[in-house]
């Protein structure tokens, strides 16, 4: 619960849920699925504009693979937040539920007889649902589903014009924010009081929320998950400001930038400048055709070249969307091709444990010939004079 | 991600942890399971006094079942976070993984040989564990896991001193904002705006945070489940504020207060007459011994004799405590019977679609002998002049 904005139940128009819904029936038939059931979370959000957050009550959209109407299975408490999603104008059925009733019978009902007779052909369910609503399913329906992860990831991770004007949207925001954040770096201020800052600032320029703010300092800047703390300031410090939020109606941004406190010395200044060359190449390196790994690789490579291999200790980036973390990971192992309309981070790191660390991240959607960037900041170490 | 703060990251003393793992383990082996694996949520947090967050990375306490040490998986990159929890003192296990190795392997592991070999007891999850994980991990394990709902839910509905103390300060903190909400409530100003000017209260009066504000005015009081809107305030209405959020180290307050815009009609006041004793009179049941459900009845008998059973739509309350809405729930059907240390809400309401709603929630702790309410504010219908 909390307080809703206009910003925070915007969605897409209904067009575009009522086709994803039938994408997705597709996906789900094509891959020999009786259908998918999908409870609150991203995925949820995605195909009905529903941000529904129930937990112990079950809140169920369930899509049958054989194209015959969806079903919206709803504690009646929760009917009225259902009204801002798409849900009421899709043409679902909506069959909602009071204490006393079985959802989980309701939602094998939606789902056909063929779920849960005959030959059982295996239910997808969405990645986030909660064990509490997984077991109970798994029983009614007489098989242990698998994940819809397979079926969605193509869905989800070929962004639509929609969803990359959000995200240029998102981007060109959380540019705005950076370009303000050597104002909020004075020595003698703690992280905290410069992530407040920035929290403010990150609202200012048009963000529904903050979504993270990492403000890593000195030492703390070679922890690539420190958040911030009340570490202060010195003339000196290095640090690393890796930013983002939501963005109306809900698409995220994510960009890095790393911050000298007065002039570098020379070894980091040398360091820096092979970080900053691994993330161009990368981010150069992208265009459809390619692997995902590949593009880690590029960044890799040009580290491990300067003898940075051992202190870029995580993947090169994630997918970006509604949520900051989704496919494709720009990661060693995933083969996944690069097509257009996906959408993710390239953001390599120097990480020295004690001393200091560096990244610089992008969101960049892969175009029909290369690449775009939604972040366009200068990549150099921001100096800020002190 | 997010800020942290001194307050964010309060805990118990190691000791109190200590002592929750071996009953948690206890209670595994009691039920002829093979041991718990918990996934980060409010359970982990209890056991461990750990907030992780992870989704995509497993991050896992493994608690066999023979009383051997607890396994801590965790992602590398998350190892940091690890430290502000119990963790490091509890003398666990802990076994950090990097992308490429197999978490769920690691879990089976951790479990021990009987987990995967043999007659195979059952291993029993967390509820909020997401399908993303349990479906690998019942892949791994060889078997469909359990809820731990059920192991836990003892531990977890009968607060200890240490956290009894804690609800009692977010109490008192609630009531200090409920007694300044008549100030907020001026004829012109919308709801949200309302609404803004407690979340600036909730914070100023202690808590760590907003969990969440209900200020459901004239009709939009006879929606339960209305959070806020647009809606401006007039002379005349009912105006339902349900408000609440965590007080370090992390228990929630949530109380609700009815106010009226000037004097109520005839009508409504001796409706909300009904009300507050309905509410009076489940208060005065609770006590050691009698059922969950009982609460709810006697609440609903007062409002059923002057035939305003109809209005009240839904159950009478929830337990508290890290989460919001916990075991014991006060519910028709909830058999469990009530014992010290139980801490839950009892907040029956009339709800007139269209036309207004009232409700009065306190939350209290059962005591050896009867009830103390952690909140004491009045429970009249609050007249605000206008």
């Amino acid at each position: 619960m909390g307080m809703a904005t206009a910003e925070d139940t915007a969605r897409f128009s209904t067009d575009v849920y009522a086709h994803r819904l039938r994408e997705a029936a597709a996906g789900a038939a094509a891959a020999g699925l009786s259908g998918l059931i999908i409870t609150p979370g991203y995925d949820l959000r995605y195909l009905t504009g529903s941000r529904a957050q129930t937990f112990e009550r079950l809140t169920a959209l369930v899509l049958p693979a054989d194209g015959s109407t969806p079903t919206v299975v709803v504690p009646r408490l929760e009917l009225a937040a259902l009204r801002e999603s798409a849900v009421p104008e899709l043409g679902v059925t909506v069959r909602d539920w009071v204490d006393g009733e079985d959802p989980y019978a309701l939602v094998a009902a939606a789902l056909g007889a063929g779920a849960v007779t005959g030959d059982r052909p295996a239910t997808a369910v969405t990645d986030s649902m909660p064990a509490l609503h997984l077991l109970p399913l798994a029983d009614v329906l007489g098989r242990v589903p698998v994940l819809a992860t397979e079926v969605l990831r193509r869905l989800r991770m070929i962004k639509d014009e929609s969803e990359m004007d959000a995200l240029r949207k998102a981007g060109a925001a959380i540019d705005r924010v950076h370009a303000r954040v050597p104002g909020f770096l004075v020595p003698g201020r703690t992280e905290a009081e410069v992530a407040a800052d920035i929290a403010e600032a990150i609202v200012a320029e048009g963000h529904s929320e903050v979504a993270f703010i990492i403000v890593g300092s000195g030492p703390n800047g070679a922890d690539p998950h420190h958040e911030c703390s009340d570490r202060v300031l010195c003339a000196g410090d290095i640090v690393v400001v890796d930013i983002g939020g939501p963005y109306a109606p809900g698409y995220n941004s994510d960009s890095t930038r790393t911050y000298s406190l007065g002039e570098p010395d020379a070894e980091v200044a040398r360091q820096y400048a092979v970080l900053q060359r691994a993330q161009a190449a990368a981010v150069a390196a992208v265009r459809p055709g390619i692997s995902a790994e590949s593009v880690d690789a590029v960044a890799r490579d040009v580290l491990a070249a300067e003898g940075l291999a051992e202190v870029f200790v995580h993947r090169t980036g994630h997918g970006i969307g509604l949520s900051v973390h989704e496919e494709p990971y720009i990661v060693t192992g995933n083969e996944i091709t690069l097509e257009p309309g996906m959408a993710f981070s390239v953001e390599p790191g120097v990480y020295f444990a004690g001393k200091w660390g560096a990244r610089i991240e992008d969101i960049v959607i892969v175009t029909e010939d290369g690449v775009e960037s939604v972040n366009n900041r200068p990549h150099e170490l921001v100096i800020v004079p002190v």
